[in-house]
């Protein structure tokens, strides 16, 4: 496993999002991610000078009904924001049959894994109607570590605090199907 | 929940420790610490320089035969890096009977959850022979990320490689367990 800074990026990284729609850079977003900080979890504690610091190393996205924005087993490194609209997260089943999980909405984070671990994709993301999201590539966490070194901490302290969180549901899940 | 940052302390904070044996500040084991790197995923690509800092904000600790290091449920915010010796970790059952989940060695970090987000213990933590280990808590965290930004980032950046890890594992298993 390599490690965020040291990590090579094949030329075709990120190759999913070349068949989704551009919008822009997510600095023309930035009153609508503000809005809807309230409701994400991930924005909690940012202040409007962090979003719109934020905002500047992100792109914003629009996949339409049926389009897929991440898809299990691919290599790509992008975490995603959804700014508006609904996506469904599935993940093939042994017979490799998708199996929806969840469906998630605005201010909900994805692919934060593959964002900091560079492994394949767990599982894969559909949109179910018109979505628009904001792009964090892993080249740009990297830069905001860099550049930015207090926005760079107070996003991986997020992150840690939103994988520690799942990882207690996960396990307490796991251990109450093993006691069945 | 409370963030990394905003958390009040209450006063009995990490009581657990004081039941075991301090023995001074972790920057006299640097030597030691430094050496057992090689055995460690949490300390891979630290340097000599930033073992040397960190353990600045570290204490090391011994704990005899069958003394608990970590207990489920208990309300406390360190980390703690095994430095000699082993530690079984186990979690009650809906019935309140421990159940060993595994055992781990020099270089294991523990703890990781409870240090990151401020919730109770999630397995206990017992050593199966005298064991040392060095211990971070959560405001030494703070003073690092605070202090020396370049080292916060670097441990936090291992910390969500870890935590992210973990999930997959789990969660992999959980699906696992769903499909029987």
């Amino acid at each position: 496993m390599q490690t965020m800074i040291e990590r090579n990026n094949a030329p075709a990284k990120n190759a999913l999002l070349k068949t989704l729609h551009l919008l822009g850079a997510a600095d023309t977003i930035v009153e609508r991610v503000f809005e809807m900080i309230g409701e994400s979890k991930f924005f909690s504690d940012f202040t409007r000078d962090d979003v719109e610091q934020l905002a500047a190393f992100m792109q914003v996205y629009r996949a339409d009904t049926g389009e897929t924005v991440i898809r299990e087993g691919e290599v790509d490194d992008y975490l995603i924001l959804i700014v508006e609209g609904r996506v469904e997260i599935s993940k093939a089943d042994s017979q490799g049959e998708l199996r929806p999980m969840t469906v998630v909405g605005p201010g909900a984070t994805l692919g934060e894994m593959s964002m900091i671990d560079g492994e394949p994709r767990f599982a894969t993301c559909i949109a179910l109607e018109p979505t628009i999201f904001a792009v964090l590539s892993r080249d740009s966490m990297v830069r905001i570590i860099i550049e930015e070194p207090g926005l760079g901490s107070k996003i991986l302290i997020k992150l840690v605090t939103l994988l520690s969180q799942r990882l207690r549901a996960t396990s307490s899940n796991l251990l109450h199907q093993l006691e069945r």
